[in-house]
C-alpha cells in the first residue's frame, strides 16, 4: 500500500503555515480540509503536516467535490479549507478559508505551439484558477506576435479576471474577440468556452503539453438530439440541488409550474450528490437538472431518460426558441 | 412508464390531511417530503395529494435515506415530513413531521406459526415501528400458549414499548428473556437483536408468512474475520458521518488517538452518504466506521479492506478483549 502520509510527487504550494497560522489566530480547535477529487489522495499528507505546526484537530471531508459551488461546512468545524477551488465571491459562506493550489507549470512553451493555431487578430485569454497569475505573461507572449488581447473581467460568481468556472464563462463574453485561447489541462472548461461564446477556442494543456479545438458542434447536436426525444415525455422530474452553491429552488419551482400548465405532469426532487442509480427512484420520462449545468452535457450517456438544462426544458415547453443554443450558466452580479 | 402520481396497490396512510393541517398552522410556504427507499416511489403520489388539500410547494427529498438518523432538513424548506420512521426522541430536530406509516398486516396468523418455533418459557416480543401497535394482542396470544412475555421499554433512541432500530436494541435488552419473537419483515432487525442480546430470536415476518432465525454466529464468525485481517494492518481511515443522528466525531477522534499513541496511522474522514467508491480516494489498510453501525455488519463484503465497526477497532488495538462479541450501537438516555 502506498503510505497516504507522503509528499506529493510534484510540488505543490498547500499553504500548510497560512493555515497554521489562521488556525492559530481563530483559536480553531477542529477544522476539516476539502480538495477536489484530483487533490483528494493528498488530504492525509497535509492533514498531518498542519498538525506538525499547530495542535488542532484535522478532520478530511469523504465527499465528492468538484467545485467551489460545493462547500462541506456545517456545525461541527471551526474552519473548513477548501483547496485547488477560488472562491465565489457571490457565495458569501462564513468561515471559509481557500487555498487555490495554483501550479508552477511554465505554459509559455504551449502557448508557442498554440500560436500556429490561432488566426486572430483579436484574442481573448480564458484559463482556470491554476493559471491565472500566468495571463500577463501569457498576452505579452500573444501580442509580441502581433495579436491583440483581451483578458475579461467575469460576474461575481469568478474572482480572477480571464477565470471562467464549468458553470461561468463570463469573463469570456465580457471581451469582443475573433477566438478565445484557453489555458489549462482537460477539455471541460475550454468546451464551456466554446458552448458559451459561440466562438473557436483553441485550447492549450500546459501539462500535457497538448493543443486542441474543441467542437461545440458536435455537443450542440447531440443536445438537440436530446431536446428532440424530451419532446415526447409527459412527465418530469424536475431536480434541485442543494449544495451551497448550485441552489436554484425558485427556477425550479417556476419550471414545474410552466410545465403543469402546459398539461404536463412535473414534481421536483432535491439532490444534494446527482448519480445515475440516485434516479431510479424518481421515475421520469425526462429529467431537468436546475443543479449543476454541467451534469446534462458532460454526463448525459449516463442517464436512462433525457437529462435537460432548464434552458433545453423551456424550449420543450414551446417558451424558447429552438434556433439558438444557449450555455446553461450560473451567473453572478455583474463588475463595474 | 409507471404513472408515477398512481395510488400505491396497497393502502397506506400517509397522512395527508394531517399534513395538510400543519402545512396551514405553520403557514409553511415550502416543504420537503422525505421516504425511506421502500418507499420513495409514492413520493410523486404523496405530494400531488397534499397540494390538492393545501397550496403548499411540495419537495421530494431525492437522497438516499435509511433511517430517522437520516433527517434532510436545511434552511430551505418551513417544514419537513419524515416518512417510514419514527422519531428519535435523542435527537432534537427542529420543523420536521414523522408520518410513520403503520402496517394495517394482521400478524397473528404468523405469530400463530411462530408459537411452534418458541421454546420460552420467559418471551422478549420486539418489533419496528411498523407494527408496534400489534404487540399488546401478540403478548396476549403468547400469553394465552402459557408463555411468559415482556415487551420492554428502550432507551431515547427509541419511541415505542418493544420498538428496535437496526442500531438499537436496548428495548430487548430490557426485558429477562430466554428468547425473544420480532414481528416484522426482512432479517435486519431480527439479526440484530440475536447479536445484541445473544439469545434466540424467533423472526416472524407478516408479510412473506414466513419464520425464521438468525444466525447470529455466523455473522459473528464473520466479523472475528474481519478482525483478524485487521491486525495486520498499519494504517487505519477513522470514517465520521455527518447524518443528523450518525454523528460520533468525538468517538472518531478518541479512536485515532488511541490508534497513532500505539504506533498505527490514522486519519479521520467525514462522509455524508458511505459508499465503496467513496473510499477509493482514501487508501487504507482498514477502516473503522463511527457511523451508522450496520454498514460494517451488512455490508462487509462491499468493501476492499475490513470496515470495522469502533468496538471491533478497540479489539485490534488490544483495548478490548476479544472473547466476547459486543454489537455496536446507538444509545439514547435510559429511561425511567
Amino acid at each position: 500500500m502506498p503510505n497516504v502520509f507522503d509528499r506529493p510527487s510534484v510540488e505543490m504550494d498547500f499553504e500548510i503555515e497560512r493555515i497554521a497560522k489562521l488556525v492559530e489566530e481563530d483559536q480553531a480547535r477542529v477544522i476539516r480540509l476539502q480538495f477536489p477529487e484530483g487533490l483528494k489522495r493528498y488530504g492525509p499528507h497535509v492533514a498531518k503536516r498542519i498538525k506538525q505546526h499547530t495542535d488542532v484537530a484535522v478532520l478530511l471531508s469523504g465527499d465528492p467535490c468538484y467545485g467551489a459551488c460545493d462547500l462541506d461546512c456545517d456545525g461541527e468545524v471551526d474552519l473548513l479549507v477548501h483547496f485547488g477551488h477560488a472562491e465565489i465571491p457571490a457565495l458569501t459562506v462564513k468561515k471559509v478559508h481557500f487555498v487555490e493550489v495554483r501550479s508552477d507549470v511554465d505554459v509559455i512553451p504551449i502557448v508557442n505551439e498554440a500560436l500556429g493555431l490561432i488566426k486572430g487578430p483579436r484574442v481573448g485569454i480564458v484559463t482556470n484558477v491554476q493559471h491565472v497569475h500566468t495571463l500577463d505573461s501569457v498576452r505579452r507572449r500573444l501580442e509580441s506576435a502581433g495579436l491583440q488581447c483581451s483578458i475579461g473581467s467575469g460576474d461575481s460568481r469568478t474572482k480572477y479576471p480571464g477565470q471562467v468556472l464549468g458553470c461561468n464563462f463570463s469573463s469570456a463574453r465580457a471581451v469582443d474577440a475573433d477566438e478565445y485561447l484557453y489555458i489549462g489541462g482537460g477539455a471541460f472548461h475550454a468546451l464551456g468556452v466554446a458552448l458559451a461564446t459561440g466562438k473557436r477556442v483553441v485550447a492549450a494543456d500546459p501539462f500535457l503539453h497538448r493543443t486542441s479545438i474543441p467542437d461545440a458542434d458536435l455537443i450542440v447536436k447531440q443536445r438537440y438530439a436530446v431536446v428532440a426525444k424530451a419532446l415526447d415525455a409527459q412527465t418530469f422530474c424536475v431536480l434541485a440541488g442543494t449544495k451551497t452553491g448550485q441552489r436554484r429552488l425558485d427556477l425550479a419551482f417556476e419550471l414545474v409550474e410552466h410545465a403543469v400548465k402546459r398539461g404536463y405532469d412535473a414534481y421536483t426532487v432535491t439532490i444534494n450528490e446527482l448519480t445515475p442509480w440516485t434516479l431510479y427512484q424518481f421515475p421520469a420520462e425526462a429529467y431537468v437538472n436546475t443543479a449543476c449545468p454541467r451534469v446534462a452535457i458532460d454526463d448525459a450517456s449516463l442517464f436512462k431518460a433525457p437529462m435537460l438544462t432548464p434552458i433545453e426544458f423551456e424550449m420543450v415547453l414551446g417558451k424558447r426558441n429552438l434556433s439558438e443554443y444557449i450555455l446553461d450558466e450560473f451567473s453572478g452580479a455583474t463588475r463595474r
